[in-house]
C-alpha cells in the first residue's frame, strides 16, 4: 500500500444553470454549447421569498449561472445570489456569474453625497455569495470592471449588431450617429466596422456656448440624405433615443436605424420608438423582450452565440480574445 | 502650538432612517424615541433599480436603518442594503440594521442537497454592505443569531402579546395551546405569564404511533370548556393555524384566541382565519398589515415601543435586558 | 521554444492523515480506502503545547484530516487546527476537516445573553486555519451547517444502525421510541426503515398540561409487550436515556434496545446504561470507546465505511448521494 | 468597588503627519489647523528601503497621514503605506489617508486585456495597510470612489481656482473652454461660477465626421476676441493643453488663461506651457511645484485651506459639505 | 423635533474579566486597577466542552480578557477564545486579549517542512474570534508581534526583576550571565540596570571550534569569585538553566541567582533547580506557580502592577511608554 | 444531450514572466526551464506611474512572476504587485510571486514603538494583490515565513556557494568564520559541508565582559594560518564584513574568502570589499550585480538553477525537497 491514492483527472465538467429571469436566452446558450440546462427548481413562497435547488450534482464542476437583470430586477438579482450560495455549498469547483445585463451598472459613482455606489455593492454581494468570476456584456462604464475583486469577462455585442446592420444599409451612404457627445468613441468604432463613412452626433446641450439656457438638440455632422445608424449601449424608456431620431430626421436624414446592445425598453419605450420615425430599432436579447415591449420596427438579435463562445473559452482556458472588448 | 488638536466629544448622535417597506412602523418608533425620521429619498427607476439618498449628514452618527421584510421582499431587502452602503460611504460611526421581521429566516438549513442556506446568506450580505449589528424580533430559530458575524439584538414580542391577552381572557379558565409539538416550550412561557394554567398542543402527525398513515390532527391536553390561546411565531398563509383552531374547538374548547408575533398573512390567510372560528387573532405590526390582510377578528398591537426601547438601550449602552430574549 | 510549459495532469492525489484522538477509526477509514495513513508526528511539549508535522509531502494533494472531538476535547480541536495550518503552508491543494463528532455542536445558539455561540466560532476558526470543507456525521442541529462558510458534507449514520438493529428485533413487533418530543422526526425515519411499525415517545415534561409542576416522564404511544428501539443522536452521561429506558419498561415493554450515533459516554454513562434494563445499547465509533466506557450490553458499530465512501466521493466528484442526509 | 472603571472621555485628538513627498503642503495644512505636524522620522536605507517612525504617541487619536503622489511616485506611495501600518500598530483610533493627488487614478479600467486596474489596486493596498478613509482632491474619474471599501472624501478645488481667475479676467468677456469633448460638464460649472458666459471646446478629433482621418483640432464655440479660460483636471506633460491654447489663439481669442487642479508638470511641460502663448497657467499645489517645473506664466494657488477645512469637518463630524463635490 | 438624538458620552467604561487559568493574577490586576473582576461563569461539560458566560453587561465597554496560557494550555486558549466571542456578540466596544504568557510563541517558524507556524495561527484565531488587540509580556521572539494584524502591547518584566535583584547582590561584585550565545543582548541590558558590571555567557556548543563533537559547556567571561545573575526569558523544564548554574559555579562563581520572566516550571524543573546550586531562582507570576512547582530557593514576583498600569494606559490612551519594550 | 459538458484536462500550463528589475536572472531561469519568458510590456509614464501588460493569455495557467527587490526597490515592488493584479484579472489559475531577494525582510519587528512591521506589510500587500504563494531565497529571519498567509517556498543558496568554495580552498586547512555571534548556526552548517573543520566567529562587541565600553572586535576560535571562509546572508554596504575580514587577517589567517547569498552591495561596498584584504568575495545573483558594484575579487554564482528547479517542483507537485531549507 501507499499513502497516496491517485485518481484519473482527465476530464473537467461544465454546468450551465439559469434563473427564471430570461429562460429563453439560457436555452439558446445551452443549445449553442450542446448541453442541456441543469434541471433547477425555483419558485416563490407566499410571502415572496425565493426557493432554489439544483436537480443534479454540481460537485467539482465549473458552474455558469445565467440570469439577466430585468424587472423585477431585485428579485432576479437575489435569486442569482441564492443560486451562487447553493452552488458553493454543493462543492462547485468554480462559479461564474453570467449577467448579460448587469443591474445597477449605471449607479457607478456618487453624483451627490449620501448616495450608495450601487454597482460596487452588487459586485461585493456576488463575491460574498461565492462568485469567482463575472461575465457580462457591454457594461455601462468600463470602470465597473474594477468593482469586482476577480476576473471580469467583458463581452462585446458590437460584431453581432454591425453584421446585421451591414446588410440593411447602403454602405456607401451610411452615417453613424451618436445620441450624445459622450458616446462618440463607440460611434467611431461602428463607423470603422461599416466601411469608414462619416460620423455625426446629437448635441443634447443647453446650447453648448450658452450655459444655463434651455436645451436645444442639434446635429453635428452631415446627415442630410444619408442612411443614419444611431448607436447606444442601452435603450431604457427611449426618450433620448426617440428625440435623437427626430432631430436627425429633421436635419434631412434619409432614414434612421437605431442599434443598441441592451433593450431595457421600460414603458413607454415601445410607443416612443414606434412613433419616432426610425425605420428599424435593433437590439440584442441580453434582456427578455416580452410581448408588451415589442413593436413593428423592432428587430431582436441573439446574443447567445457570443455568450456561448465566451463560456466555452473560459472553460477551455482558450486564448481567442476576439469576443472580448480587447480582453482575454 | 502642539501636535495634538483636541475636540469636545461630549455628545454622540443617533439617526433613525427607514426604507419604504413599512413607513408607519418607522414613524411610530421615531415618535417613541422623540426624533424625526432622517429625510430619505427612495424611488424606483423605470427598470426597477432602486435609488436611495439620505437628506442630511450622517457623519459620525449611530445610524439605525429600519426595514421590515414584507412583500415584495427582495426589493425591500435590496433597498436596505443600498441604504447600508450609503451610510457606510457617508461616514456613519455605526450602522444597525433593524429588521422587525427577518426575511428568509425560515431557510436556515439545507433540507436537501444543493439548496442554499438563505438565512446565512442574508446575514453575510448585510455584513458585506457594512452592517455592524442586526436587531430583529423573534427569529424563527435561535440558531440564526449565529449566522451574523457580530452582535444580534434579539427582541421578544411576548410581553406585548401576553399583556394584551391577559385582559381578554378569564385567567382562571385559560389553556395555552401550541399548534404543534415543536413549539411547546413557547407555550410553557405563555402559560407562566398567564398565571400558570394548563397546556395543550395539537398533534399534526400521521398518527404518532402509526408512521406512513394519513395525517390526523388531535389535541393533547385538556381544552374542553376552556378559553384557549393558540400561540405561534408567525402566521403566513394561515393553513396550520386555522386547522388547529378548528381541532381545538372540535375538542370542546369554549373559545380560541390566536396570538403570533409576525402577521405575514399571505393570501388566503385573511379568509382562512376569519372563517376558522377563532374569537380573535392577535399579531404585532412587525410587518405592515395592509387593508387586504385585515378581517373582523384581527387585532394588531404596536411593536414600536419594544424597538424604540431597544434602540435607546443600544445607543446608551444600557444594561436593561428585559426587552431581550435573555440577552443583553 | 514557447512561452508555455505544459505538464501532465492526469492524476490527482488523496492523502489521509489523522490526529491522536481516535487513531483506530483513522486506520479503519484508511483500510477501507486502500491507502496507508500519512505518517504524522504529533506529541506534547512539557507545558502541553502540541507539535505536529507530516512525514511526507502533501504538495498539490487533496488532504483529509481526521480527528474526532473526544475528551480532552480542546486539545484535539487545537491539534487538528495545527494540522490544517501545516497542510496549508505545505501547499496542499484542498483541505477537508473530517470530524466524525463535531465538538461544541450543542452550543449552537445563545440561551441567555453574554454567551458565545461556540459552534459558529469553531467553524470560523477552522476556516481561518485553512479548511476548505468540513465533513461530519449527524450534527446536533442542521442549522450548524450554516455556520461554516463553505461546503459541509453531512453524513448520516442511520443506515448502519438500522441495518444492525433489523437483525436483532422481531420486525413484526417493533416500536420505535423517541426519548423526547423533539426527536420524533428521527424516530419516524427509523420506523420507516424497520418496516413501518408504530411510534412512541417519552414525555419528559412537567406534566404537559400543568406547567410549573414537578417532572413526570410518561410514554405516549403503545409499548406494552413490544420490542422497543429507543433512538437518539448522542449519549453523553446517559441520564436521559437510562431514565427513558426505565419508563418504557415500566410501561410494559418487552425489551428495549438503545441506538445512537455518537457514544460520548461520559462518566457515569457506562454504569447508568448497564443498570437501566436495556437489552442492548448500540452506538457507532465516531468517538473512541475506551475500556472505561464499555459495559456488557454495549455494541459498537464501525462508522469507517461511511466516512471512507464519502471521502472517495468527494475525491471523485461523485454524484452518489445516498450517504448524505439528502445532500450531495 | 465595582466591576466598571469609568474614565473621562470629553476630548478626542487629531494628529496630522506627513511623508516626505510634499512637506510644504503639510506645513501649510498644519498651520491652517493650528497644530504642529507630528514629529516623524523617515529616511532611506542604502538599498532604498524606507524607514519611518512617529516621534510621539498616536494611541487613541484620529490620525491624518498626508502624502501627495508626486515622482518618485512608487516610493511615496510605499512610504505612506508604511506610515499607515505604523499608525495601526501604534493603536491609532482612525486612520485617514490624505492624498491631494491620488497616484494611478488614471489607470481606472482595462483598456485592453491583461492589464491591471491599478487605481483599484491602490485602494485595496491602502485598505489592507489599515486605512479607514481616503481624502483626495479632484479624482480623475468619479468611479474611482467606488474602488475604496469605505468613505472617500472627495474635495473640490474649483472654488479656489475660480475665485482667483475671477479677478484676472473681464467677466463680461470671458469664454470657458474645455480642451476636449469629455470635459464639457466641468467647463459648464466653471462658466456658471464666472457669471454665465459662453462655452467652447477643442475638438481633438480625427475630423468628427470622417473616421480614420488624420487629427485636426478645431474650436467649437465662439472664442474670437474673448478672454478664454481653458480648464482641465491635471496637466502632465502639457502636450494637449499647449496644443489647445494654440488652437484657441489661432481661432482669434484675445487671451488664454489655463487653469487646472493638479500641476503634475512632467518634463517638458514647463517649456511647452511657457511657449504656447497662454497669458497665465494656474494650478494648485496638490503636488509640489519644484524649481524645474516653474516658468514665468505659472501661478500656484494653495490647496491647504480646503484640505484643512475638510480635515476639521471630518474630525468634528461636521455637516458643512460645501468643500465637497456634492458629498458630505 | 429633530432628526438627531444626542446623548451624553462623557464616560467610557473598562471591564476586566478572567478565565480560569490564573485567577490569582487576575485578582491582583483588578485590585491594582481598583475594580472588581467581572462576574464570569465558566465550567466544563462532562465531555470537556467549556461553557462561559459573563454575569453583567459589557455593552459599549472596553473589555480586557486575561488568561495565562498554562497547562492544560489548549483548554485555556480555547476558553479565552470563547470569552472573546461572547464579548463580541454582547456588543463590547473593544476587546483586548491579555496573555501574560503567550502560548505557542516558541513555534514561530518552520524548522522543517510540513510544520505549522503555530504562533501565527494563534494570532489569527484570536483575530477571528474578535480580538482587537493583544497584550503580552516578553514574547519569545520580537517577530511574533508581526503575526497579529493589529496593535500588540508588548510589556517588559525586566524592571521588576532588576529592582528585586538589585537588593540581593553586591552591585560592586556582580556579573550577569547569559545561558547561551543567543541571549547576550538581554544580559547587556541587565548589566546596565545593575550598575554596569561585566558580562559572561555559557557556551552550550559542540566546542565552537570543532563541529560535530560532543557538547561541552563552558563559561566565556570572568565569573570567578563573582555574584552571578543568570538571566533568561522563561524556564520550562529547567535543564538548560540548571546545567548553566553548575557550569558557572564550577568556574568559580561565588553565588548564582537565576532570573527569568516566565516560570513555566514543567516537571522536573522544581527538582532540577532546587538541586543545581543556585542561591535563588526569581520569576514573575505571569504563570501560576502551583504548589508542586515550588521549592525552597524560588522567589515569585508579582507582574500585576505592570499589567494593571498597561491596561490603564491603553484605556486612557496614555503616552507613558516606560512599561513597554520601547513601544507605545 | 446531457447537462454535463466534459473537456480534456490532461495538461496544465506554466508561465514565467519578469518585471524590469533583474531581467538577466529571469532569462536564465527561463532557459533552465526550457521556456521563453512571457512577452510583457512595462514602462513608466512621465510622472513615474508604471504601466504593465502581458502580451499573451495567462488564462488558466500557473503564473510565476519574478522580480528581485533591488534599488529603486519601491518601484520594483510596486511593479510586481501590478503584475499580480493583471494576472489575477486575466484569470490565471495560480500566481506565485518569486522574489529572490525579499525587500524589507530586515524590518521584521518593532525595534521601538510607532514603527511599522514592514516585512509583514509587504506579505499582506502581495496577498491582497492576489498572490497565492511566495518563493524566496534565504529570508533574513525564518519568522518572516509566518508573515504570509499561505505557502512560502524558502529556497536555500548554500549548496551553490559551498560547491563553489569547496574547489577554492584546501579542505584540510579551512576554518569557517561567522561575522557575529548571531550567525554561528549557519557557520556550523557550512563547516559540515566543507568537511567538518573548525569554526570561529568575530565578536563585534563592546568587550563582552565590559558593557558600555567602546567596541573591540576580536576573533573567537583558531584562525591562525588557516584558509578562512567568512559567511553571511547578505552584504549591503559591506562595513561589517570588511571589518571582519581585517580582524581575521590580523589574527593571522592565511587567507579569507567571503561568501554570502545576497549581493546588495550598496555603495561603498565595492570599494570596502576590494580593499579589505579578502582573497575573493562570492555572492549569488539573486540581485543584479551592475557594473558599478563589481570589483576584482568578486565572483557571482548563478542562482537560476535553484529557482528553476523549485518552480519545476511546485508546478509538478514534486516531492524533491533538497532545494529547500528543510521544507517541501
Amino acid at each position: 500500500m501507499t499513502t497516496l491514492l491517485t485518481g484519473e483527472k482527465n476530464t473537467k465538467t461544465l454546468v450551465l444553470a439559469s434563473g427564471r429571469a430570461h429562460p429563453e436566452l439560457a436555452k439558446d446558450v445551452a443549445r449553442e454549447l450542446g448541453v442541456d440546462l441543469l434541471p433547477t427548481t425555483a419558485y416563490d413562497f407566499a410571502n415572496g421569498e425565493i426557493y432554489v435547488r439544483f436537480g443534479e450534482s454540481v460537485r467539482g464542476t465549473d458552474v455558469f449561472l445565467l440570469q439577466s437583470h430585468t424587472a423585477p430586477i431585485n428579485q432576479w438579482i437575489m435569486e442569482q445570489m441564492l443560486m451562487v450560495d447553493a452552488a458553493k455549498r454543493a462543492s462547485a469547483r468554480t462559479i461564474t456569474v453570467v449577467v448579460p445585463f448587469y443591474g445597477y451598472a449605471r449607479q457607478d459613482k456618487k453624483h451627490r453625497g449620501r448616495e450608495p455606489i450601487s454597482a460596487r455593492l452588487m459586485a461585493d454581494l456576488f463575491k460574498t455569495a461565492g462568485a469567482d468570476r463575472i461575465m457580462s456584456v457591454d457594461l455601462h462604464s468600463a470602470q465597473a470592471q474594477g468593482f469586482f475583486d476577480g476576473p471580469v469577462d467583458h463581452l462585446w455585442a458590437m460584431p453581432i449588431l454591425t453584421d446585421y446592420v451591414r446588410g440593411r444599409v447602403d454602405l456607401g451612404n451610411v452615417t453613424v450617429v451618436s445620441p450624445d457627445a459622450g458616446r462618440i468613441r463607440v460611434a467611431e468604432q461602428w463607423a470603422a466596422k461599416l466601411g469608414g463613412g462619416p460620423l455625426a452626433f446629437v448635441h443634447k446641450t443647453r446650447d453648448i456656448t450658452r450655459p444655463n439656457q434651455s436645451v436645444a438638440n442639434r446635429v453635428v455632422g452631415d446627415v442630410e440624405g444619408r442612411d443614419c445608424v444611431l448607436v447606444d449601449d442601452l435603450i431604457d424608456t427611449g426618450g433620448t433615443i426617440a428625440e435623437a431620431v427626430k432631430v436627425v430626421l429633421a436635419a434631412g436624414a434619409k432614414s434612421v436605424i437605431v442599434a443598441a446592445t441592451h433593450g431595457v425598453l421600460s414603458d413607454p419605450a415601445a410607443q416612443r420608438l414606434s412613433e419616432c420615425g426610425a425605420r428599424e430599432v435593433v437590439v440584442t436579447d441580453t434582456l427578455p423582450i416580452t410581448a408588451d415591449k415589442q413593436f413593428g420596427q423592432l428587430t431582436v438579435l441573439s446574443i447567445a452565440p457570443v455568450i456561448a463562445r465566451a463560456i466555452r473559452e473560459v472553460f477551455d482556458d482558450g486564448s481567442v480574445t476576439s469576443l472580448f472588448d480587447g480582453n482575454s
